[in-house]
């Protein structure tokens, strides 16, 4: 048994869409969330970058003593993953592995669709991981860089974002696919209009519960679960000042968020941090 | 007169929008630009957090002995910038006071609108500098949060852009300003649309060609104009890598931008700068 953390971050608020499954499949588990709200997005920016960003973020929360890091963000989890598993000495999951298991699992057709960002895509991440579980299936990609500012828009049910999405998702319409991976963290707000565009006979896969079935599998593997009667605390860092993290997250974990705390990872890192 | 160069910087690619015309109004000097690629945007981050880039970014430039610094970015102006004089020895001048001039001597209606990034508005730097020139002036205005997405993809003249900025622009156009500060380097890029549903009426105010006007009179008054039949040389710095910048950048300078070096800010601080 552990009594330590799980340590989860994200470019953002995104990443909470995945801590609410941890919290769903482990609520007796205490966890650390930071969301780099002062460097937010990821999916722009190159990879080099995203790997020394998310390398900051993980000295922090492996100095906060966690026992398992959770890289909730997609675009991290693409360029940044192998990386942090040489360098740091605890277990780390990703999304886009467990997005790529289940995209293989429930395709019947062998036609399989990835959106995300522009770092996630440029990266083959998905489909180099789809590939290597069933070589068989054909994985067609697109960039949707406009679906991050809808969301952060609020603007995930009207004419410009049914408008974007018909442009961004045409040539996967074309080529008949029957499941969609989400593959940002966002995306899952723009089901609705992605389902109206795919139509009824695709499958939409959101990382987020794989990852947390993942996660509790490697808990449990190690025997370091915290017994089941317990309830877990939460714990959220930002990189910005807190406001507009608790405004835009309580819609993303639909409740209460807590205390929020901002972190200046840059005097971390002056204060005898590693760089 | 001072061989110094002229310091620019900007959240990332928009800022060259402003190079472009002090390039124009002093092709005799050189110039030092640093566009903060790893951390764009600003528009949606706190105060606080744009102040502290600012803070970064200006103790970079200055180390390299700048003899006037340019704030290019709207957002950084409308909150840094009276810490930024307190702060550092040299003329620094900003955006919005030049924009919110030109508006006030244009219009005829004493009606201007302005539009910008969240952080911009929320700040009201505009309304005060139209203000303080002429307190009759009303002056209505709108966030406008995807706008710089729109331009980052390209998307200046389809219909995602269309509708966009008929929602944004509703009340403007409702207000019937006659004048319109396009309050964010990005937006003259989307310049037809605004037109276009704004109407002809409507005289569109771009700070950057007034911005260079006021560097060139502070440098003839403090008699720091290099010779004229001398032609300057311009270095660029970004903080991701310089890839996309050249990319997208020449689509904002309209020619060859030359080198582009990558500089990374953390690591100055540690290397003795300040914080």
């Amino acid at each position: 048994m552990s009594w330590k953390a799980i340590g989860i971050f994200d470019s953002g608020v995104g990443g909470l869409t995945v801590l609410r499954e941890i919290i769903k499949t482990l609520p007796q588990e205490d966890t650390v969330y930071l969301g780099d709200t002062a460097r937010v997005p990821y999916g722009t920016k190159s990879p080099e970058t995203v790997v020394r960003f998310a390398r900051q973020i993980t000295s922090f929360l492996v100095s906060r003593d966690i026992k398992l890091l959770v890289v909730a963000c997609n675009t991290a989890s693409a360029v940044s993953l192998d990386e942090l598993k040489a360098e740091f000495p605890i277990p780390i999951v990703g999304v886009i592995e467990p997005g790529a298991a289940q995209a293989a699992k429930v395709t019947r057709s062998g036609r399989v669709g990835v959106i995300g960002t522009a770092g996630t895509i440029r990266s083959s991440a998905y489909t180099k991981a789809i590939k290597k579980i069933n070589p068989d299936i054909e994985v067609i990609t697109a960039e949707c860089p406009m679906f991050v500012p809808l969301v952060e828009e609020g603007w995930t049910d009207n004419e410009v974002a049914r408008l974007t999405a018909g442009i961004y998702l045409k040539k996967l319409k074309e080529s008949s696919v029957d499941t969609l991976v989400l593959g940002c963290t966002h995306y899952p707000l723009l089901k609705g209009i992605i389902s109206e565009v795919m139509g009824d006979g695709v499958t939409l896969v959101d990382s987020a519960e794989e990852t947390a079935r993942v996660v509790r599998e490697i808990l449990a593997e190690k025997g370091e679960t915290r017994p089941v009667e317990e309830k877990g605390n939460h714990h959220f860092f930002v990189t910005d000042v807190p406001a507009g993290f608790v405004r835009v997250g309580n819609r993303f974990l639909g409740g209460a968020l807590g205390d929020v705390y901002q972190v200046d990872l840059e005097k971390e890192l002056l204060q005898g941090g590693r760089v």
